[in-house]
């Protein structure tokens, strides 16, 4: 009996959940879910037969170190900054490790320790990171062994709503944590272009756009995110002129969002501590000018002289504009923004969220340059079967299926980037429906 | 024989010391001037019959607290965060403590010992905080005498060059601190503005001007310079529904300036690394979005409208716009900018810097609303005698003369405004020529 230990019962578990689920009796294996919440953990179980519901706080040592040493292997999709206490008791009692987040500086501190124990501890298997590493290492390595060169490699990706389900102004809604969403960008984001290194911050970011098309769902915008030059190592291309990571969102709303972050409404350095009963409009107009006789509306116009009637209305419909008491009136402006957008862009239960992803390409070959567009469209099925909590969830059941299979047999501190890893997972995710259409083109003679 | 103790002996010393030691002589006082390196002291000193200069490590805790223990009186000129060693050196020794900055939180902790011990520790006793404070309660406590309700105070100062010197575009020049000047305004400022709460980011700051006006001088611009809410109560205007402090530039400065704070060439908070040979154009550039064929004058056009040719002359004299390697490669973008900065804007010796500062109250008085403008103009002599150290130094000099001549006699822990300090140390800032001319004008009946 193969024992898989899953902590975290959360909205992006359900389909890792499931999926291991589904073959755990035919394969002899026992999923076991916990949460610090044990409802959270029989919610998703449901009890199946080969499924176990268990509580756990994980600040509580001992219960948490006997669940994992009965277990073969353990998934943590707890929040990222408690990966490496679980990290830590599965190299002290044997156990192999898993993670949808982003490789930490302390998991690569475990490195030597992990590899002289034979186990195999792989980050970064879910979405963004994850499904994008190994979307694009497969055309990166395709093309490397044709003798050909990658000169430039955009990739984007966004959460965001199903066509269907785009029924605000906005056409947006929270699909993922609402407080990164308004956070988004904070910081100076770089990239590398044409061979010359660009610094954007955060001020400027929204209007630093790309136009992204999707056959299927249409026009899209990317921004950058934070440093793609890191990923220059991970993907093998330290010298490629130009390498750039973005974030999706549909055409249109970056523009409208620009308006809270110039006016400082994104702002989290400071706490505000407004009187009872100070309205909406009150609100945004503490972040504009002093005007004798002009109005709330004339005033974000006079100072941001792009805003025009669609964002207008775009700041109306969320309530901005209203002489509607706040909800909340005490932290940061950030957070008294995202009080009132979680009312605003909250899901109904029949709401549709979308994962938009696409890879550019620009390759020198014999022939010329030839440009690859590779492009994923996955959308959810409702409010709980998120096209979200498939992407990030399903990579991750698929590989640890395939390593307790023994079809895949890597050991050590590991990102799924080599073949071993990404030819049996996205072969898997394809019967899944998660499935790249490439097109590619040849640009110049 | 009374005891002086000065602990830095660094620029704005230079009127401090001079004006202690001219009448040490006649009021059989010493005048004891310590640095950490013994030449600087002696320059100030300049074998003066009643002065000493000594060297002093800070953290050398026994020979400070020697020399402290020989003194009557302490005055710290140090960098601010090394005010509460000294502070805690002098409540333990029964000395008396004065200081031109802000009083921390740290001497606030000591409150209740400075009382019970019957000593005096004297901060903002400066320029700003401290001549900002005293002409500015002077007209409160004025105007509350007569009865009147002071509805509006907005209070600007800048340290600039005198007209004479403003001999490049930008007429300015460094004449205080560079890295504060690179850095300044980043956060969020807030002040009111007729009972609305205002909250600028620092993208925006530099835009939101207010035009103010010298009879001498000319015209500069003010923008709001951090937390102005918080001296309500320092000045016990509690429910103003008006007050903004801000800080002075000659006209067409922070249009200029704000080039560099959008394309995000004064953030420090992340390390560029460029190679040997980057030059200034290519170091501006990184900050400019890619484009085919645009140069970067074109782009840096696009991407801020607002730019002109004077603005886009401006950055060309600082030779941003030039082919030539940069002299600092490795730093944050705020600290490669402020290397080239201290070149194109060193004070020539014969440079003669400016203080300006202006107070513009509206009061509510029986004949209607009454507008006072109370405005200090004073210039440097050169490049030693400027007008920040005699600004700076003048009032903490005369306060500590007063003092010990038994003119003032306050205990505790205080500022500079109440009548008893202000009136005299008013009086003799004139009689140094330091004086505020004032106007004042009905507006409406």
């Amino acid at each position: 009996m193969q024992k898989i230990l899953i902590f975290g019962a959360g909205k992006s578990s359900t389909y890792l959940i499931e999926y291991l689920l589904n073959s755990a009796i035919d394969k002899k294996r026992q999923v076991i879910v916990a949460d610090i919440q044990l409802e959270n953990a029989q919610q998703k179980v449901k009890d199946h037969p080969a499924g176990k519901a268990i509580e756990v706080a994980i600040d509580h040592e001992k219960s948490r170190r006997k669940f994992i040493a009965e277990a073969d292997l353990i998934v943590s999709m707890l929040p990222a900054f408690m990966h490496p206490i679980i990290a830590k008791d599965c190299l002290d009692l044997g156990k192999h490790f898993f993670t949808a987040s982003y490789e930490s500086e302390e998991l690569r501190a475990m490195k030597a320790d992990i590899e002289s124990n034979n186990l195999l501890f792989l980050n970064e298997c879910g979405l963004d990171p994850g499904i994008d590493h190994m979307s694009a290492m497969k055309i990166i390595d395709d093309e490397k062994k044709k003798g050909h060169k990658i000169v430039a490699f955009k990739s984007f990706t966004g959460g965001v709503l199903a066509p269907e389900s785009e029924d605000n102004p906005w056409k947006y809604k929270f699909t993922w944590n609402p407080r990164n969403v308004v956070l988004a960008g904070q910081g100076m984001s770089r990239f590398i272009r044409n061979g010359k290194y660009k610094y954007v911050p955060y001020h400027m970011l929204f209007r630093r756009l790309e136009k992204i098309h999707f056959e299927e769902v249409g026009e899209f915008e990317g921004y950058p995110n934070r440093d793609s030059l890191t990923y220059r190592t991970v993907y093998g291309l330290e010298n490629i002129p130009t390498l750039l990571r973005g974030t999706l969102r549909r055409a249109g709303f970056c523009r409208s969002w620009d308006v809270f972050v110039q006016l400082g409404m994104t702002n989290d350095t400071f706490e505000m501590d407004l009187p009872e009963g100070f309205t909406y409009r009150e609100f945004i107009n503490t972040f504009l000018p002093y005007h004798e006789s002009n109005q709330v509306e004339e005033k974000i116009k006079d100072l941001l002289p792009w805003v025009n009637e669609e964002i207008l209305d775009k700041i109306k419909w969320l309530g901005l504009l209203d002489n509607k008491p706040m909800t909340k009136t005490k932290g940061s402006p950030a957070s008294l923004l995202q009080d009132l957008l979680e009312v605003k862009w909250a899901l109904k239960p029949e709401d549709k969220d979308m994962i938009v992803m696409q890879h550019l390409f620009d390759v020198e070959t014999p022939s010329g340059i030839k440009t690859i567009t590779s492009s994923l469209v996955c959308k959810g099925e409702d409010q709980i079967y998120t096209a979200m909590a498939k992407t990030v969830g399903l990579p991750l059941a698929i590989t640890i299926d395939l390593f307790l299979d023994g079809l895949i047999q890597a050991t050590g501190l590991k990102l799924p980037i080599s073949s071993d890893f990404y030819e049996p997972i996205l072969q898997k995710l394809k019967e899944e429906g998660i499935v790249f259409k490439e097109t590619s083109e040849l640009k110049k003679a």
